[in-house]
């Protein structure tokens, strides 16, 4: 893989529409912008026309849902879709309860999503497929991720991120693998939320989804990786911080550098 | 104090339901993953039936209240007695409004809490005490603070936590005093926030609930102390990333050496 | 300049009331805190009365604005007005939506603000001058921000302060210019946010409101400036969090000579 993705990125600075959860609003914001992209957080249903129109891409996650946000996502999506941005879905937790699987399906049935992004349990779920998630966590199973990102991919006609210690990326045809996993990433919370809004921002740029996805993850692993190799297992506070810092300093020739990427 | 709590609790991991404020969110998500629990937060009333019964403890925080969330707190506390979990109260600016008066008042009538846990202005709020608290924060006051650990304790039938300087735990009967304090929790946001969830996190645990708060907040202050080792007084900012490595990083071998209890 | 105001801050450890938005609301708590202030974040319209009444100041800032959360703003800033005590408006991306700006105008016709704090972008807005603002962020122009500082003053009869690489504080007559900027605030979400906090804190000093704003944006920008002493232009995590250690350590005496006022 060779791109000057992220280099575009700081200098094209999009400004990112994020209806996200409580969680994480300030870690997504502070990611986005040390990756030099300008955040804006908003669920108000008052603002859910405007924002996608002078916004270069949206990105829905539904780790806290309220049932006034769930009108302000699907009104944001519709007019996401109207203005021809690029649209993520991070269905954090879906399998977790009624209320995020019929959210769930009811965006993706109103709203043609760019990309879908989560962790091995949120995207068995997706596929119909048994596994043992846990809440939030991607928790454990044992089925074959390549094939549920592409059953996925291909149910949904949209590019589909499954993110763990390898994350497996798809068209619905060909399966990108990056092998640059560490295993801080899941120690944190929001580290899936914010790749999902780095997504989002590498989804402005010009060239195929795909590898624009592809482009993203790799980016954001190595950058974490980057900050591993300085810290041990349990430090997770300064791998949080660092993390920042890393997104902030990464180049595309360092990404080049590390990437691990091997296609199914 | 001999235990292997932290021990059990970073292999059984389990996942806690915090309905929290949204000052903390984050920081309580971050702490718990630091303990290898699984936090899942959510106000969504749609999932206040399922995720207790999904989930191995109830965490209600009122630190930014809203009528909404008065209304999933309670419903979420009668679905967690009725699943058979522990629940935690933190009645955070408790004396500060009738708002929170009311809506504790309420909450203590309806749900059957293991432990409320708080600072010393506002578990006196509780007692009917009177106390100098200063919106959110301890204040000052001169009251008995064992006695009113033991009279909250006997008022609502659980375990009471006064946070501080020295912590004051009681099951009504009994009183233990943890003297790890450090200079810096009250100097960031949330201190308190964390333990209580870390406390939901305890009560997971087999074993008498008394000793097990007495674990918890024992635990989460040498967490703290041993930060503090290596920080001067203004290191807030530092002690408030810190605190999550040292979670990470704690044993039950360093908590018992640490450790400095005992029992009025 | 020379003043005792920050250590008067400390000593009078004021409490100070915020109704927020959820990004910022954490780092919001705890600059306030880093600085010894108290800080309380609630937006429930049932607190709305209580609260400016045991508080020394409220801070209105409208990052992630709901309808709910407009009333809890109107009733606030009117008991806050009926209980002297200081307000402070953050106008945050008022120009990014109609939503924001209408609710703007109605706060500002409801409720007499002693300060307007913003971005060139949100400031320029209020002066009905061009400005190329990028949604919540400063985005660029050519206006003199000078003047605007001055128009807006006089408009609303209130100090306005423009922050900046340069701040600009007028109070419609005077213009004070401080040269104590650094790169990395814009790069941190909550910068402007935490800073609007800080004024509502000083404006609870006695003394000349036009000075007091500019003791507080000198006294942020110069934590700000020392913290990038020892930090490259990447390292926007570690800035963020060694800002709060900044302002925990900060004194009068530190600020005096760092500070770089000019007067227009």
């Amino acid at each position: 893989m060779q791109s000057n993705n992220i280099e575009k990125l700081r200098q094209q600075s999009p400004l990112i529409h994020n209806i996200t959860n409580v969680v994480v609003a300030n870690y997504v914001a502070n990611g986005l912008l040390s990756l030099g992209c300008s955040p804006i957080m908003s669920n108000a249903i008052e603002e859910m026309d405007e924002l996608p129109a002078i916004c270069k891409a949206l990105v829905i996650n539904i780790g806290t849902l309220t049932s006034e946000q769930v009108k302000s996502m699907r009104k944001a999506g519709i007019s996401a879709n109207k203005n021809n941005i690029p649209v993520v879905l991070d269905p954090v937790g879906v399998g977790a309860t009624t209320f995020r699987q019929e959210t769930v399906k009811t965006l993706l049935s109103e709203i043609k999503f760019d990309l879908i992004r989560g962790n091995a349990g949120e995207i068995a779920h997706l596929a119909q497929v048994a596994w043992n998630a846990k809440g939030v966590d991607a928790g454990s199973g044992e089925a074959n991720l390549s094939q549920i990102a592409i059953d996925v991919a291909l149910k949904y006609n949209c590019i589909v991120s499954i993110s763990g210690e390898t994350d497996y990326i798809s068209d619905g045809k060909k399966v990108a693998k990056i092998d640059n996993g560490t295993v801080l990433f899941p120690k944190i919370t929001g580290s899936g939320c914010l790749l999902s809004a780095v997504c989002g921002a590498f989804l402005t740029l010009e060239g195929n989804k795909f590898e624009l996805i592809v482009s993203a993850c790799t980016s954001y692993a190595v950058a974490g990786q980057i900050v591993k190799e300085n810290l041990d297992n349990n430090q997770t506070g300064q791998f949080y911080i660092a993390l920042l810092d890393s997104l902030a300093k990464l180049d595309d020739k360092t990404v080049e550098q590390y990437a691990k990427i091997s296609f199914d």
